[in-house]
């Protein structure tokens, strides 16, 4: 998750996920039963925030997520439309003593819950104030970087119970396993329970996304999408298929965006990106050739900009005639890294 | 692909993917039934292939592939049980000149089919000694890198049909579409109709695999499956998680399988892996603890091995006392890679 040290936003591991739990049945039953334990809570995948501005130590967020208990979400739990999956445990600088009763670890225990009907009437709030977080994206990078984390892992786990529910070999039902981590086919003799399928288990797409410099090591190269808002520029990025190795994924999106070779890639950082559930994959790309030929069915315009456009954009200076994506999105790290770097690759 | 130049088994592009071509119908067809076009079989995901070695300037293989025309497999390529996708057209040198008739671009397209019933009987086979390669590990290890990049490919997106042939959002059937890259739901208002989903498309696995390097910088960590051939050992690795950047899934899955603490890591290469459909991330990793704890679900035993034990390996001097991975495994490179590396990271 790091650029020399720095983390990309999503990627915070707040909780230790501590799978080896999600099979001991007693232990998640315990726990999610317990008052300690946090729960948070997604309207057809947007989260339920506050708003009021928390200072962390490391960044300023707009939004806060509802930390409910089990007494506010037990009803909603039973619904049909509802899906509920364990996070992980608080991690702790030092380990907490053992204790004989099977709840009594001292750990704090999070889950989220997914629902697909307004959940208002059956909650009881702690706090008035929340809402659901929607449309999430820009807001959703608003979060502190503790809470993006966990609803980067709570929201790519529970948009795959959303469009997931059916077994994609045999049509049939499946039901919810391993605290939400696995979903299990109910027709016995289907093809996806011998031997073990991915079918199973929730999906991440992994994505490249890259910043091409130009040969003269002085200009990169950056597009627009028609959805983009007006006057934003960002990497240029796709899916990774199947049977393609990082780098050569980074060659063939280049190319079919823009008509721009490349050669050298080199990897720098990565992120969670929970749109649903892609894995960005942030790299460094050399061009061997500057003519660029966009894809007009998914680029507006690509265009090289200098070295110095770009330091204009960070700094504000000279009127800068284009924006980036905000620092949440690991594109920005990646121009910003690059204006960093001063000699060529 | 490339660990300094190298580049890995299963990530050699000898095909073009085109992937603006998938859209096009027309273009598709008269490519399809062209007597210069390239077919590939497979049989419940085993590859059609003819022993005898074929020298390449690069690499000895086994194994060829057997590359049928349009004339051999156009009675099996109409059966229910047989699924028949694109796979890009031959890398050329120099472009061909354009020329007006529908086929008649001079570019060589190749197609793979899987089917799910011995297809002998429908073959009209030019090469009487073709058999399917099964089971195809570490078999399919045996192909020239350009016939292992191609299958790479085939398999991933062939198995994603075979395992998803139903809509995980509403169950029913779907039918394949953009040269079998799309897979698209019957039922006209399925959720998965509306927008993107990634539903509709071939599912790539991420998995991080890792050399764990001991703080003292000597020392490497390798663990060994139950179901490995007696003796060996490999990198330790797992499955990304939703939610998680490479480096973190790095750090966990490390410790949930061998106790031991990561802090820095650091990305190497990329590898397909057809099996069905991963994406293996190769990275170096600094342990910041040395006691091992196995989870014995999954390890069977992890040790820390000496770089001179580990050299011992590729030099078989000194009898060495344990094996790695063949060379086409990047668990194999990384550990590689690691000897030659004098200083700590
Ligand atoms: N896993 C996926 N999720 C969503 N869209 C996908 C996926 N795989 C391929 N696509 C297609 O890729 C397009 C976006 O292009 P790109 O991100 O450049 O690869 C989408 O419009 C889809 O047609
Ligand atoms: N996409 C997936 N395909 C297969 N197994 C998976 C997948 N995701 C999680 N698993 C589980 O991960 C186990 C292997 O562990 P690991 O490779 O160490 O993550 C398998 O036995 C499955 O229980
Ligand atoms: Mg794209
Ligand atoms: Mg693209
Ligand atoms: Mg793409
Ligand atoms: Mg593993
Ligand atoms: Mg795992
Ligand atoms: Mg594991
Ligand atoms: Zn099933
Ligand atoms: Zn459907």
């Amino acid at each position: 998750s790091s650029t020399e040290g720095h983390e990309n936003y999503f990627s915070r591991e707040f909780l230790d996920r501590m799978s080896e739990k999600r099979t001991d049945g007693q232990w998640l039953q315990a726990k999610q039963s317990s008052p300690a334990s946090v729960f948070i809570l997604f309207l057809n995948l947007n989260p339920l925030v506050t708003s009021g501005a928390e200072e962390t130590s490391e960044s300023k967020a707009d939004f806060r997520l509802c930390r409910l208990r089990w007494g506010s979400v037990e009803e909603l739990a039973t619904r049909p439309g509802t899906t509920l999956i364990f996070l992980g445990v608080e991690k702790q600088a030092t380990p907490p003593s053992p204790s004989p009763a099977g709840d009594e670890d001292g750990l704090t225990a999070w889950f989220a819950l997914n629902t697909d009907s307004d959940p208002t009437e059956d909650l009881r709030l702690s706090n008035p104030n929340g809402f659901f977080l929607k449309p999430f994206v820009p807001r959703l990078l608003q979060l502190s970087s503790d809470e993006a984390g966990v609803v980067a892992q709570a929201r790519s786990v529970l948009a795959w119970h959303d469009r997931y529910s059916f077994c994609p070999t045999c049509g049939g039902r499946t039901k919810v396993d391993e605290g939400g981590y696995k979903r299990t086919c109910l027709k016995e003799d289907c093809r996806s329970r011998q031997g073990i399928h991915n079918t199973c288990y929730p999906r991440v797409d992994p994505v490249v996304i890259m910043l091409v410099i130009h040969p003269d090591g002085n200009q990169c190269l950056l597009g627009r999408k028609k959805a983009f808002p007006a006057g934003m520029f960002s990497c240029l990025a796709g899916f990774i298929e199947p049977g393609e190795a990082v780098e050569d994924a980074v060659r063939r999106e280049v190319e079919e965006e823009s008509g721009v070779k490349v050669g050298p890639v080199q990897y720098l950082s990565s992120q969670p990106w929970p749109m649903p559930s892609s894995l960005m994959i942030g790299c460094l790309a050399v061009a061997v050739s500057t003519h660029i030929k966009v894809d007009e069915n998914e680029i507006e315009e690509a265009r090289w900009f200098t070295r110095q456009q770009v330091i204009d954009v960070f700094t504000k200076n000279n009127q800068p005639t284009f924006t980036i994506p905000p620092r949440q999105a690991i594109a920005h790290q990646l121009i910003k890294h690059w204006i960093g770097v001063h000699a060529n690759l």
